[in-house]
């Protein structure tokens, strides 16, 4: 058996197969956050991928399977889009606010979380909501070691568990996002970051005009 | 012309055509709220309140001057259930974010915002979208009025411009609603609007064991 076809978390044993639901979970993730969980079908998915049903079936069981692998891939967007977020990065927060804005900033910005969007499309199905309501809570962990991080780097000061502080930096992004998207404008975004990181008593290592941009109380 | 058949603000200029107005908003806005905006016809609305299609054309013009109808609708709702808003209110913005989160907390609480469940469903139509952003900004100013009576009071201690500071507010509460939402839980909320009244600087004036609730850095 070659390396590329050693199977990994349920997914499938070759390499091929592993190709195929991929391709699907992208295609599907492609089509959702454009038009919404309700109205993108399994044959859009198909005829997105040139794939049959039963292959689609045989890889997720049913539209619901597809939707959690959804939620999965989306989670793994954000966090790959967010590096500061692994465990092996260093805890500037401030860096990871600015790394957002920069996404965010400007007439093309996504403005929308891939992730985010979903929220209100499962609220009626309890398995959705479960699965969606992990990937959040996956994502604030991945925060809370980038606060604990900072703590012990000097960068953040406030007190408090990890796991709270990064609840409310989770929902200030959310929030401010949601605000932006809607005004067209990274400002709401911008507004509650720093917000955020007044309240984790982040300040700013250096910055090239010598002032702090997060100052406490400021 | 009796005093209750006078005209305000462009409505029905008839206490009837605005009871029939009215009966065609509030059933549009609990359809749209339920199953959403792209899911609830007009033939919905109609056979809800027991009306005809040229009524509602008359009203509303069409589907968007429906849905224009229910934003402002679930504003005032938002706005009516927040009393603290009001201008001649005090600025106690502590007994402002408890009021919600008794609202909110429970099995059976909410844990949505009648305002914010239409925000990803009027991303493509720009009239709908730009309606959305200004009654955000409209609940957004109520807020900055709270916190510049709450500053006024001694209760708000952080500095800079109150409409800034609403808007973080707003955002926290809004993404930590998300998030206790899909978590069925008020924890969120209520860690998303505790660490935003820290930033405000916000100290409760008394509380029952004598210990402030928010203190700052805490």
């Amino acid at each position: 058996m070659a390396a590329e076809d050693v199977p990994q978390d349920g997914r499938p044993p070759t390499a091929r197969g592993r190709r195929t639901r991929d391709q699907m979970v992208e295609a599907a993730a492609e089509l959702m956050q454009a038009r919404g969980i309700a109205a993108t079908g399994v044959s859009d998915v198909l005829s997105a991928t040139g794939t049959g049903k039963s292959q689609l079936y045989h890889h997720f069981g049913d539209k619901r399977g597809l939707v959690l692998a959804v939620i999965d891939h989306q989670l793994a967007r954000v966090l790959a889009a967010q590096p500061r977020l692994a465990p092996d990065a260093d805890g500037d927060v401030a860096a990871w606010a600015d790394d957002l804005l920069v996404l965010h900033r400007g007439g093309d910005g996504p403005l929308s979380c891939p992730l985010g969007v979903l929220s209100g499309q499962v609220d009626d199905d309890p398995v959705l909501r479960e699965h969606q309501a992990a990937a959040f809570a996956r994502w604030r962990d991945a925060l809370a070691g980038l606060v604990a991080r900072g703590r012990r780097a000097g960068a953040v000061t406030a007190a408090g568990d990890t796991v709270v502080l990064a609840g409310a930096l989770l929902a200030a992004l959310q929030g401010g996002l949601m605000l932006a998207r809607l005004a067209r404008d990274v400002a709401p975004l911008e507004i509650a970051l720093d917000a955020a990181l007044l309240h984790l008593g982040v300040l700013r290592p250096s910055s090239s005009d010598g002032s702090p941009r997060y100052e406490r109380g400021a």
